[in-house]
């Protein structure tokens, strides 16, 4: 969608050290906002995004109109049942039918042998891995790491929403998995003890809303009482005007670090 | 779905003519079936059909498990709106999903160019040309002419579920758009009027259950109160134990036969 951050350069590299053309969609998907969230506001800058897709080599960037994109008729959609409930798909009904479809119009439109997703959206990348496998798509996914700031808080568009005193306490998201995943290894195995300790420092940190915080099967992403298989947990947290998501993943058989 | 007939031959000579390799999927499809459908009693007559595609000179035949194309947990439809739900659509909850579903497995597992379907599944064709525009998928859709008994009874896989005389009563319903026609030629446009003809002849022919007779714009399959446009005239109806669709096209501005 664009507003490109270190994260998004991290894909460019990733597909750059793989493949022999990249290809850069920019598109601010209308169809995958819901009625009173940040369409209109959301970051659009788009000469400085070309300027650094240029500086990192890419080869091409596609940045169609709505208009193009969604015909006045245009009635069809794809729906991922199950992987696409829980979690965000809770929260913002019909957000992963929007995209879902245009990320299967894109694979359509470009001919590409790999696509690069960032896990900071991990229900997105899990929804569309499911649905490339489903509907047999002739496409590889490739999940990438989450890009941090130096205090942890996951790169993101939407972090230019925050005030210098909610950027601050944004931080909490973040340290609250790190020390999640240092129980976890030092034998805490028990979700709702996990998350309950999750929600405290959240709490503690300043005013906020939460969305969601879970642990789940980390395929599936059906939520999970005990940390007993790969995991991960995810959590929605509005700060100020913006709402800011997380995860990171757990695996119980992991040694204690 | 295979019980290849004449329609079906015609679809792969059509290819045949323009492609340089022709591939031909048989699959009854359970996705497309309602709960009290004739999924289990539609015929599966294989090893007739790999003798007829053979004797066509079809290159491949693509007969895929129910197994390999729907896993345990897979969860992903393609619903296109409007398009589908008047006609069969009202008729039979959830079918043109699973017609597009499948269909869109199909175009992903095999790298068509081209695909060719039959008239006689008027809306089905209609649907599948606006997912594959919807979704911007690299393939042209063909729509071929419905290839009729010598009485006019459109082909179909089902025509086998008709008993002797439930099949020359079955005549009425190409009789019936073949008058309508007519009587379009001859200046009717009023749609009332036209289906009110069609369902008396129907009627006239013998017991049998009619799910609609419509005539719709030929191509969003918006109803119609005049033919003042391009149009379909649809009709679904219940001889027996066989449910029997035929269509045919009007043109208001063409000239009187």
């Amino acid at each position: 969608m664009g507003a490109l951050h270190e994260g998004h350069l991290s894909l460019i590299r990733a597909s750059r050290q793989r493949c022999n053309v990249t290809v850069v969609t920019i598109f601010v998907n209308p169809k995958q906002f819901g009625p009173n969230e940040d369409l209109d506001a959301y970051p659009r800058p788009l000469e400085k995004d070309l300027e650094a897709c240029r500086a990192e080599g890419v080869d091409v960037v596609f940045v169609p109109s709505v208009e193009k994109m969604y015909p006045p008729d245009s009635s069809t959609d794809v729906h991922v049942a199950r992987v696409s409930e829980g979690l965000c798909g809770a929260h913002r009904p019909g957000h992963f039918d929007g995209v879902t479809t245009v990320v299967l119009k894109l694979f359509n439109i470009l001919p590409a042998d790999v696509a690069f997703f960032g896990e900071k959206d991990y229900q997105q990348l899990m929804v569309i891995k499911r649905m490339v496998r489903d509907l047999d798509v002739p496409i590889e996914i490739v999940g990438c790491p989450i890009v941090r700031e130096p205090d942890g808080l996951a790169m993101s568009s939407r972090n230019v929403y925050l005030s210098e005193e909610e950027r601050k306490q944004a931080g909490c998201l973040s340290r609250s998995l790190f020390d999640a995943v240092r129980h976890v290894r030092s034998g805490e195995r028990n979700c709702a003890e996990l998350t309950r300790r999750i929600r405290q420092q959240i709490e503690m940190a300043g005013p906020s809303t939460i969305d969601y915080i879970e642990i789940v099967d980390a395929e599936t992403l059906e939520p999970l009482a005990t940390v007993d298989r790969l995991a991960r947990i995810c959590l929605a947290v509005r700060i100020g005007p913006a709402r800011l998501i997380d995860n990171i993943g757990v695996d119980p058989s992991a040694e204690a670090g």
